[in-house]
């Protein structure tokens, strides 16, 4: 009844030395494309393209496939490897990504479980991490996609602490509040939505200097407390997504430990201020006490997509949050089904793919110092990038800039409307050109332009043209 | 201030011919791997290896990682590469993993948002499979870590459209009630932990020869309505993990109508019997009038970890229980900031790799042809593991075989623990032996073994061989 034929339903390649080939092929055009960076700037996918995205699962030949990807794929690239790329924050990948792609392929790991490498592999890059983060032994920790993720786990377990029913019977009538400054990343109030807690419950504390005003802070916990709420999560930014400052993270601390609620520390770029030089490294001291700690090594590592991680002091209380082994699951002595602690009871996934590996590459093949380097010149840049826009008579800073961050208004001697369409248009035409990408944000009532580098491919002549050419684009609009 | 040398930081090769070379000798390894896949089973990891994974970052040559990699990791997988692998349920990888994956790695795409190629091919791969599902046009999706992930944005979206102010105000005193087969996979339980919604909310119905019971199935909505709760979900199997089978689809649509339910699949596995021959395509009738589905290319697709999907019908009511944009995200008409709609506003990640560009490559390189009848072939490995099985004097199946999932006792002659702990005993020799993988499960009240059968390189004498070294182990213990 079953099919005896190797050939007949296998699909491995036919032709071994044929796939060789053609896979050297598109090695030879990945790496053409990390050596060209700077002369391939994002451009706008064009419609031809889009069409032939089309699937058609008829089947093609390696050769066919290597051809499109190379035609097709790699010049629609998302614009952040490029030098001059600052939008958003994005990082820019890494040489080490391709020598990890290539390896992870053919392992194919579900790390959601069993006893192989990868999950051991994951071990030592979280508690390298750890030990950076200065927090105590026995942090528990988990790889996600990113601070997303990190921030919906790190709350559940934050959750469960306080309500150890929840996992049974739900949130109920329980009214759970929790405080962050005014600027905290979106991030937060989509992890409460999603758990049912409620974004009305997110209480947004006015900043000071770009710190959260901890007597408001203590002024609001009292308040919610009177009114009969449970005041259970503070959540600290370390590296704010609109101008990159930093919270006074021993204070939180401090105040947190008073009030006994749980620190959940922001810090998917910010964090890894850890290894930069002073003056940058003393903005996320603290960071090591928070309960949980949510970071990226796809941002300020540079690592590709996608890999957050999720740190949490208490491994008990991350584990109660989460574990849950049916049957199908149990653990074994020995063999496959060894391996405890399987990463399926520490999050949501039991299907997780293998991130750590290109941690790993990175980590090992550029060294700490090498990565803390790129990220203290990147905060040397941005300074230099806040020096050109201060010393040009017509365009403002939004705020002094702290870390890697810098937003600016490139024409200070119109209404805020026009200035807010002038930047708008600057970033667009910018982002066409190819001359450098700038996204937008919005600060005192307009739009300007912001730049968070994230990029280790950035130098100075990139900011001095990027500025030129938003100072040419200012005067001719 | 800043660093003008493009030395002195940087990341990128300084020699890129020595990274050339090394790249391709990292290749020749990889595919070395996949080629010679029949002879690397899974080992357990040497303690000395695993000691080598810890963190030095303190740099390394190319050549160095390369060697590293090769010696340590690659031999290191965790099994499921090879054809007698049938633990759990997990997908084999594919060659075409290796060059999508050198590609995806230095495109480095974002695809949370944004005016780039990988979104693009991320809708054509939604698309194509929402046809093969049978899903309306107009149907959302996106593509997620796995069916886990899948889960929680599908139970949220249907949360939201009974609840439209929960994102606000939280689950609060609504008593919301879900329904799934006896044997439903815990990611239904886990989401309903996660959500806020409590697991004791989640009733299991009895199963009539593997398909929920519909007459107990409307007992228990009306009996909780009676109760003042609120029942919104009914959750049916495509697939399900112990032994393979499948709900009456077409008959929980039914009762979703006239109920007002919203009716999710699980189809992680399951749903790729669209694809397959008949009479198993037959076991996904119906599928295509679910509100959402989540299902998996990892597994039942082969496509390398990890990648899972969730599709759901109203796009409305997906973007509503998403959806949200601050500031510093705001789309433009124009540069990079287009591309509406951004992926972000259909779950939970901001930041999100390439997970399309595996799938695309693996469907535009197989075809749907080729993976259909590897689907197929796989449904008659499982029969005629039953058959084999069955055939045997002192083996037992617990169930029939339905699909790819075959769950037999070793021996009937023995006590119901002492077949427990040989079977058991069994699947582990066999891992350590390298001579195939089994897991095991619970039927019947004890511990068989169990085979799922996602694997394009199994054969026949794969099973013919495996089932004799059961047969083997048995006699012996």
């Amino acid at each position: 009844m079953a099919n005896d034929s190797a050939k007949n339903c296998g699909l491995d390649p036919d032709n071994w030395e044929d796939f060789r080939a053609e896979a050297h092929r598109m090695l030879e055009m990945s790496i053409d494309q990390l050596q060209q960076v700077a002369e391939r700037p994002w451009q706008e996918v064009p419609e031809a393209v889009k069409e032939r995205y089309a699937v058609e699962a008829s089947g093609s030949s390696t050769a066919e496939i290597v051809d499109r990807i190379t035609d097709e794929v790699l010049p629609s690239h998302g614009g952040n490897i490029h030098p001059r790329f600052w939008g958003w924050v994005q990082g820019t990948g890494l040489a080490s990504d391709l020598i990890a792609g290539m390896a992870g392929a053919v392992i194919n790991a579900n790390t959601g479980g069993r006893d192989h490498g990868a999950n051991y592999m994951e071990r030592a890059v979280i508690d390298w991490t750890r030990q950076k983060m200065g927090m105590p032994e026995g942090t528990s920790g988990v790889l996600v996609a990113g601070t997303s993720q990190a921030t919906v786990i790190a709350f559940q377990a934050a959750r469960v602490r306080v309500m150890p029913q929840v996992r049974k019977s739900g949130q109920g009538t329980t009214r759970l509040t929790v405080y962050a400054g005014q600027g905290i990343h979106n991030a937060t109030r989509k992890a409460l939505e999603l758990l049912g807690i409620g974004f009305e419950n997110l209480r947004l504390v006015p900043l000071v200097d770009g710190q959260m005003d901890l007597a408001a802070l203590r002024a609001h916990i009292a308040k919610d407390r009177a009114a009969g709420a449970l005041p259970f999560l503070l959540v600290g930014m370390a590296g704010s997504v609109d101008l990159g400052t930093y919270d006074d993270l021993n204070g939180l601390a401090e105040v947190a430990a008073d009030e006994d609620l749980w620190l959940h520390v922001d810090g998917a770029f910010g964090a890894w201020t850890r290894i930069a030089d002073a003056p940058w490294r003393g903005l996320s001291d603290g960071i090591g006490r928070a309960d949980s700690l949510a970071l990226d090594f796809h941002k300020w590592m540079y690592v590709g997509y996608d890999c957050g991680l999720v740190l949490i002091a208490d491994e008990a209380a991350h584990r109660s949050a989460f574990a849950a082994r049916p049957s199908y699951l149990e653990a074994a002595e020995r063999g496959l089904a060894g391996g405890d602690p399987w990463f399926c009871d520490y999050g949501i996934d039991l299907s997780r793919g293998n991130r750590a590996l290109k941690v790993w590459t990175a980590l090992e093949m550029y060294g700490e110092a090498a990565l803390g380097a790129a990220i203290t010149d990147n905060c040397r840049l941005a300074a230099l990038m806040a020096d050109e826009v201060t010393a040009h008579p017509n365009m403002r800073l939004a705020a002094p800039v702290v870390s890697n961050v810098c937003v600016f208004t490139a024409r200070t001697d119109l209404a805020p409307e026009a200035q807010s369409l002038l930047n708008s248009e600057i970033a667009q035409t910018l982002q066409e050109s190819g001359e450098a990408v700038f996204s937008t944000t919005r600060a005192d009532g307009m739009v300007m332009l912001r730049a968070a580098i994230t990029n280790h491919r950035s130098r100075a002549e990139d900011i001095h043209e990027a500025i030129a050419a938003v100072a040419r684009l200012a005067q001719a609009g």
